[in-house]
Formats: structure tokens, C-alpha cells, sequence
């Protein structure tokens, strides 16, 4: 039942479309999903897509649109007049239409819009365009069901039939007063075992969660995955009921932080993929390269210091890496338990103390195995105790230091509302790799000098 | 309307729990949904969240305990006696009935079973221990209506009815043939505005997605995803419907999944959060921090082969975190950018050249942007422009090396099946550091000699 896109089979597609064999593209093509075919034109050429795009059909053409790449469906809108665009606008669910018109160029945006044929649809996607990216009412769609508390059930049927064009999923309808403001929902289920005749304010359940246009959607996300919601209606500021946010929507956003997450973690400062231009992607990894860089020249200044004391001891210089890779290790292993308990608020704000406690015990427990393993090798292995010596209580007092940090960054990151996540990455590595290199010499002119 | 936990509600109730004040605890946890009672009693000592267990309503506790973290749960539910566990489950939903029965002590599982009130309760949580962890069918829940496509809309909204007590959100209905096998399904929006005497088989969707027992979540997880459902049917082997996911499962697994990755990234190899008992949190990185240390011991050795040259040079060492942290963190970034396709499924399996080529392009710009920079620095800042050279050389190589690594690793890794998020780590940072300090001791010898 799953489809399963191949090399062969998009070869194959290729060359079909080379030879204008159009019997046999709409053949094979007719029984896919909107999300298969988009997947297939997104490894098309721009010619090639175009010419597959035009034998959908046109019940599925516009939902094909809306599941391609955004960078691939820019490029494949701009070889239709803007006419075309509105008939596909014209097909989507009013949040989606708005997107897709706002990745236009500003210059045709309008021209599109009055081009829309259904005069509602397009006063819908014009007021969603108001709405700031990351708020609900950018995420909300304005095609819902909705009845008045004094009606009765059969009514409301009546009324889900005259609007069952417009929706393509129902879960709910929901209930307002005169004054169109949202008081409470009523389930289809509940609908469908009430008596025709009972009204809606009998049977409605007035305990319903929602939110305003101008929440964010990370607060969306999060109430939505913490109630365990489908659907989530959405208010203006005075109460009254303006659209719903359905969960395959914030699907998409929880994933979309998820990966933000790890490209912050890895260096990456733009939303970027393996799919992106070259520039782009090199774009996105210089700013954090060149932290880390800055970071060696620190390192290299600081070891500078220590010339001599190289010249003398040369084997100083062979644990730099361990010294340096340790304490970096480390770090991020602590911020990432803290970066993931404040992602799950299971951490309490304002306590910042006790974790600091745990982790320096962690450190602790680590810092003895691992210092101890070092010790028991460089004994072994070289016939300097001193050395053996400073390198394992050099790399003991890093671990600590590195657990301290990689507590201390993201929780004071996160009470100043940057994103904590930033503090896992290379910056923590950068940190911890120049504290360590200071440490291990400081500690290595200390020991050698005394010992 | 969100309810915000802070430390001075948990205080406040632990005083009343304290006096013994129950009138005041229950009119605080009166209006508040499960699982913000869950967060509570996770936050509560055992014998404060048994007392406050106690004064939950019966219709809401068998929540309250499956949003409580497993451990809590367990501690709480050893304090039960087995016919009181039954109670417990038997207000749950199958599935999840079956997760904590799971949890308990083996002994006393069969025991807890015996005292469940409703016999087809306990006959479906039976049938769903036996489903192995990570399948659709340890996701799924027995709870669902379906239908024989020969009935008629009103017979359906009668078996409706009669089941509405089992299941708690509804968003369908199954259409089976005569040997349950599943054909279809029926909205509850379709059969709301369908005449009550039609005929399910004249309006049933007969193209339904659905997944056997057998199926891995993490399959079903991206099911959902790509094609937007809300509740996917389950088969089994012969076709037959047994049950049912819904999305909040799913949505869990999409979480888990995500950070699963980001613990593999940080080299954290137990699945484990902040709260967990210090020991637990140690041995879970304990692993990745020897393969860090064993990277950096063989570090020492490599650069040990050049004591010689340091001894004559020793401005040599004080590039060497920079040539490690730059290797790391551009193979770190590679490796990311992979990962994250290989996850979203952007990248089709069989084509590593053109990403090898590609990453290599971004390194080529990366590295003589950074090389650059560090020629200028070390050209102004020293005046051994031996020593620029050296330095700009070896990281313009590190710099392509690490970026050929960090691509190529996890693309192999996902070719013979393992989890290439294991490649994000410490394992490339580990690698990339010994190969740049290889490289920078090589190029300086080469280049220390001839220049």
C-alpha cells in the first residue's frame, strides 16, 4: 500500500515525459496520493514537472502543490499566469491558499487575489495573510463549522451539510453565542447519538481549550500534544470564534523544532537542506565555523603562554586533543539533558541549584572513572609520573568545570528567553575546549613546578 | 486558561496535604485537567501523591495515573493492592491499559488481570500484551466501531450508540466484509449527511490506509505523517481489523524519536531525563566519553611521534585545538545536514556521489573562507609565515577531509542499518580529530622541511 519512490521508477517517468507519452504518465500517476506525485515533481526538472503537473487531475492538482518543496513549487508557480494561480488557490483550505500566496512575489500577490473566482474564499486568505508568521493565526484555517447555542441538533446538521464543500475534515462543530463568541464545542459522535430535536445548549460541552490569533505556535504545539487535542479553535481578541488549527499542522511544527533544534546543536544557523543551493549551504555553517575559530585562536594564544615550558616539556602537548575533546564531550552531554528537560518542562524554572548539584555529581562520577582510567594508562605507558600526574588531575578538574558549564549556559539562556538550544552546540564545545586548555596548563605549571 | 505549575502551588498543597486539609485539596484539584494533576503528583513525595491520589474522582484518576512519569506511576501503584490496580484499568483505554499492566511486576500481572471487573476488557489487554514494543500493535487500541458494509447509516448510528461508552474520541467508523476483513471507512461527517436508510456500501471509502500488528512504529509514525491521519486501522495477518492508533500516540513517538536523536548527537547512549538517579544519568555517558578519551589517547600518540618537531617548534602546538575543534565542527555539520535527510526521507537511498560531491563543494568555499582568515591572522599576528602557511594548509585539508567524513559516514551507516544519528556525535568529532591532528603534524613536516 506504501509507495515506494525508486531511481528507476523516476527514470522511467523522465523519459516517458521525453517522449510525450501522456496515456501512459496519467496511467501511472492516477492512482497516487497528492504527497506521492509531489514527491515524484520535486525531483523533476522544471520543464518535466510542468509537463506532469498539467495531467492532474484538478481535484488533486492543488493539494499536489501544496505537499511540494517550497523552493520547487516557487519555481513551478512562476511559469503559470496568475490566473492559473488563483484557480489553485481557489481548491486549498484557506490557511494553506495563504501560505502559498505569501511565497509569491509581493508585486503579483494582488493581482492573484483578485483573480480568485469564490469572492469568500478570497476574503478569508486575504485576512490570513494579515497574521504574523509563528502566531495560531497564521497556523489557522477559516473553513469551520459552527452553530448557535439556542439551535437544535437537527438544525446543526442541516447546517454541516451546507458547509461540507468547504471542509474536508470534521472532528467537532463548535458553539457560539449572539455575539459569535466561542462558549463551547459539540463532538460529531455526540451529535450523531443526540435526539434531532434536543438543542445544542443541553448537550454542548462548554470546557473547551483554544487560543488566541496571537499565540505562538510553539504554545500551540505544546497544548496540543499536552491535552492530547485533534482540533484547537482559535478566538480574536474580543472571544468571537475566527478559524481551527488541526493537528497535522502542528505535526509539522513539532518537527520543524525538533530539527531546529539538532541544526542549532550541529553549527547550522539557517533552516537549511542536503537539497539547498551550495552558497546557501555554506551560508549557513561559516557564522558558527568562525565562532569556533575564534575560539582555536583564543586557544592557540593561551598555549602561547606556555612556550617554554613546551620547549622544556614537549609531551605537555600530546594530551591537548584528549584535554580539549573531554571537557567538549562532556559539556554537551550536560546541556543536552537540560536543554531536552526544559523542552519538556519537566524542569521548574526558578531552580536552577539542585540540577547544578546533580550534574556536579555526575561530573564527579565520571570525572574519577575517567581521570582514573588516564592515570592507570599513563602510568603504564610513559615513565613520567608527573606527567600522569597533571594530565588526570587536569582532566578531573575539566569534566567538573565542563558539567558546571553545560548546566549553568542553557538554564540562564533560557532566563533570558534565548533558545537554550544554541548553548549545545558549538558554543559550549568552544567554551569548554578554551577553559581546558587554560586548566591543563595551569595546572601543568603547578604540578610540574612543585613535583 | 493554560494552568502554570509553579514552585509555590506544589508548596502550597504540600502544606495542605500536611494538615490533612482535603476540602481545600480538593477544590484545587477540582478544575484541572488530568495531566496537570499528573505533573503535580510527579513533583510530590510517595506518600503526599497517594494522599492526593485518593481524592481524585473515579472518572478522572485512571488518567491522572497514564500521564504520570513512569517511574512515579510505578512507585504509586506498588502501594495498590491488585483488585485496586484492576479498578484502574478497567477505566482505561485498551492500549494503554496494556502499557501499565506491562510495567507491573511480572508476579503479580497475571493476578491484576484476574480481578478486572469487565471480561472483554481483560480479554483485549490480554491480546495486547502479547504484541511485541515498537509494532502498531503495542500502539494500538481494541476500542473501535465497525460496521458490515451490507447495514444501513441508521443500524450504523445504532452500533454507534450502543459503543459510544467504550470509545472516547471517535473520528470514523470500519467498514468490514462478513470475514471482518477491512474494506473501508465511513466518516462520521459522511454519515451524519447521509440519508439513514442508504446503504454503507453505496457510500464507504474503499481507499483506506492501514498497517498490520506487525508494523514498526516508527513506520506507522511517518504513515501519519506523510499522508495527515488522524486515526489509522490495524490488521491482522489475515486482513481481519483489530484495532485502531490514534495521533497523541503517535505524536509521542514522533517526540521520542526526535530525541532520541538529539541524546545520540550528544553522546548520551541510555534513554534518560534530568530527573533520573545521578548513577543512571552517569553510566548513560560514560560510553561515549572513553571513545572521546581513546580518541584523544591515540591523539597523543600521533602527536608523541613528532615530540622532535615540537621541541624545535613548539609554536606548532598552539594550533592544535583549532585544527580539532574546526574538524569537528564542519564534520558535526555535515553529518547533520545527512541525518536530517535521511530522516525526512528527502534524500533517496542510492545516490551518494552527488551528496559526496556536493558537501565536498561546500567544504571547498568553507574551507578557503576559513584558511583564509587564519592566513591573514597568523600573517599579521607572528612573523613565521612558515608557520601561516602550515597552519592555513592543514585546516584547508582538515576542513575537505572532515567534510568527506561526516557525509560519508552516516550515509554508510544507514546502508547497513544503523542508526546514522549514532554518526552525529562524539564518533565523528572523535575521528575528525585525530584525522586533523594526523594531517596538521604531516603537512607541518612536510612544509617545515622544504620551506
Amino acid at each position: 500500500m506504501q509507495f515506494e519512490l525508486t531511481l528507476e521508477y523516476i527514470e522511467q517517468l523522465k523519459e516517458a515525459i521525453d517522449q510525450k507519452n501522456d496515456a501512459f504518465l496519467k496511467q501511472q500517476i492516477n492512482d497516487l496520493y497528492a504527497i506521492d506525485i509531489a514527491l515524484i515533481l520535486n525531483r523533476l526538472d522544471l520543464d518535466e514537472a510542468k509537463h506532469l503537473y498539467r495531467l492532474l487531475d484538478e481535484d488533486i492538482a492543488a493539494d499536489v502543490l501544496l505537499e511540494m518543496e517550497e523552493e520547487k513549487r516557487e519555481d513551478l508557480l512562476a511559469t503559470f499566469s496568475t490566473k492559473e494561480i488563483a484557480e489553485q488557490l481557489d481548491n486549498m483550505e484557506s490557511d494553506d491558499a495563504a501560505d502559498v500566496i505569501n511565497e509569491l512575489p509581493e508585486e503579483i500577490q494582488e493581482e492573484v487575489l483578485a483573480q480568485i473566482e469564490d469572492i469568500d474564499q478570497a476574503s478569508d486568505i486575504a485576512d490570513l495573510m494579515n497574521f504574523e508568521e509563528g502566531t495560531a493565526g497564521s497556523l489557522m484555517a477559516k473553513e469551520l463549522v459552527s452553530v448557535f447555542a439556542h439551535e437544535t441538533v437537527s438544525a446543526c446538521i442541516d447546517e454541516i451539510r451546507r458547509q461540507t464543500d468547504n471542509v474536508d475534515v470534521m472532528y467537532a462543530v463548535y458553539v457560539v453565542d449572539d455575539n459569535e463568541k466561542l462558549i463551547g464545542m459539540l463532538s460529531l459522535k455526540k451529535l450523531i447519538i443526540s435526539h434531532p430535536l434536543a438543542k445544542v445548549d443541553e448537550i454542548y460541552d462548554g470546557d473547551v481549550h483554544y487560543v488566541k490569533t496571537s499565540t505562538t505556535t510553539e504554545e500551540v504545539a505544546e497544548i496540543m500534544q499536552k491535552y492530547d487535542l485533534v482540533v484547537l479553535p482559535v478566538v480574536d481578541q474580543l472571544g468571537r470564534l475566527v478559524g481551527r488549527i488541526t493537528i497535522d499542522d502542528v505535526v509539522d511544527v513539532i518537527r520543524e523544532e525538533a530539527e531546529k533544534d539538532i541544526q542549532m546543536m550541529s553549527g547550522i544557523s539557517d533552516d537549511v537542506d542536503s537539497n539547498d543551493k551550495l552558497w546557501r549551504l555554506s551560508r549557513a555553517r561559516i557564522p558558527w565555523l568562525l565562532v569556533g575559530m575564534c575560539g582555536g585562536i583564543i586557544g592557540s594564544r593561551i598555549i602561547g603562554n606556555y612556550e617554554e615550558q613546551i620547549h622544556v616539556h614537549p609531551e605537555m602537548a600530546f594530551f591537548i586533543p584528549l584535554i580539549g575533546a573531554t571537557g567538549g564531550n562532556v559539556g554537551v552531554q550536560s546541556s543536552a539533558i537540560i536543554v531536552q528537560g526544559l523542552a519538556n518542562n519537566t524542569l521548574i524554572n526558578d531552580k536552577i541549584a539542585p540540577k547544578l548539584f546533580k550534574e556536579l555529581g555526575v561530573g564527579l562520577i565520571n570525572g574519577v572513572i575517567c581521570s582514573g582510567l588516564i592515570l592507570g594508562y599513563n602510568l603504564l605507558i610513559s615513565d613520567s609520573w608527573k606527567l600522569a600526574a597533571t594530565v588526570s588531575c587536569a582532566l578531573f578538574t575539566v569534566i567538573i568545570c565542563a558539567s558546571f558549564l553545560g548546566t549553568f549556559v542553557p538554564l540562564t539562556m533560557n532566563r533570558f528567553k534565548i533558545n537554550p538550544a544554541l548553548a549545545t552546540g558549538p558554543f559550549v564545545t568552544t567554551l569548554n575546549d578554551i577553559i581546558g586548555i587554560t586548566i591543563y596548563f595551569l595546572v601543568g605549571r603547578m604540578l610540574y613546578g612543585v613535583l
